[in-house]
């Protein structure tokens, strides 16, 4: 068998394409693997199942909580949001734009896929909250900051997607931030 | 056969009591069924599945998204939010903290139910954000003030299941809303 170079790329793009063509549920993975021109024994090398070619790429939720232990002491809550969120826009969406809408297209049409979704939500929360417990806050208000970031990030990703002219979507999320005032939360830190 | 008074009830009780004594993946529906005294047909007269036990009786998204709707005209979208947030507590949850916390239990140990779980919450996200619309807001700012009232929702849940002398559910919404001190947010109206 010939090397495949860059095996796992052509096979999300094979993916990628068929899903946004034809729709997920209707995509098989011997589909797939004929359009990348590789085998299905090669595919499950790479992914567990159809769905793992949408998410399997995606370690947000570690990415966001390394960042959080990262930023320096002492950095009201509120600021670690703002700074990871840019971080996390700049370096996994900025430039991406298409391939992200697709990306979101295919998932929105799908239950099973909103569903996965959903939970990758969750965990974003739960390995947030976990970091922010790490810089010192209670479990409580480190869930609800950690909730506030999950909530910015998603909206914010929503909103770049829908612009017709888009700004980076580091300044979307710098400005759903901006739109929740959050200067007297319990996200504002010990000065609040 | 005989008439089973509130069959759908024992099914209910019989299945929970199951799913916290040996786990939600380790029971079966003819185990529920034997327990409650029926037969797996009416089962499937009441539950499409096993999982449909634990989220099928859930209609928050739509009672929500009709409280949000009948709020008076004019009222500030975070004081809709505060008002609709008391009202599903004290008639959804007041009175039934130990069934809640019970079930909250079971579905934190199955990641099947967490995923279902966090997808019932982007439900109810895009069932107030239609509601919201409908008052009038543009839709992104319907998107945000949903998002907001969703996280409050479930952060207040989890707090009031974890208070050892617990106040209401509704002292629980108030109290999560006032630490995001929201007054000057998108959410806070024309004046703001």
């Amino acid at each position: 068998m010939r090397w495949a170079p860059d095996a796992r790329g052509r096979l999300e793009r094979a993916a990628f394409e068929l899903f946004a063509q034809q729709g997920y549920a209707e995509t098989t993975v011997p589909q797939i693997t004929a359009r990348a021109g590789l085998t299905t024994r090669t595919f499950f090398r790479y992914f567990a199942d159809k769905r793992e070619v949408i998410f399997g790429g995606d370690e947000i939720p570690e990415f966001a909580a390394s960042l959080i232990r990262a930023a320096p002491p002492g950095l009201a809550p509120v600021e670690v949001v703002r700074s990871v969120l840019r971080e996390v826009a700049a370096t996994r969406f900025d430039g991406h734009r298409e391939e992200t809408a697709a990306w979101r297209r295919i998932v929105a049409a799908d239950d099973s896929l909103r569903e996965r979704d959903a939970l990758k939500r969750a965990d974003l929360v739960v390995a947030a909250q976990a970091a922010f417990v790490d810089r010192g806050e209670a479990p409580p208000d480190a869930r609800l900051i950690a909730e506030l970031g999950a909530l910015v990030f998603h909206v914010a990703l929503d909103a770049w997607l829908a612009q017709s002219s888009p700004a980076s979507m580091a300044e979307a999320t710098d400005a759903v931030l901006d739109r929740l005032h959050l200067e007297r939360s319990i996200a504002a830190g010990p000065s609040r």
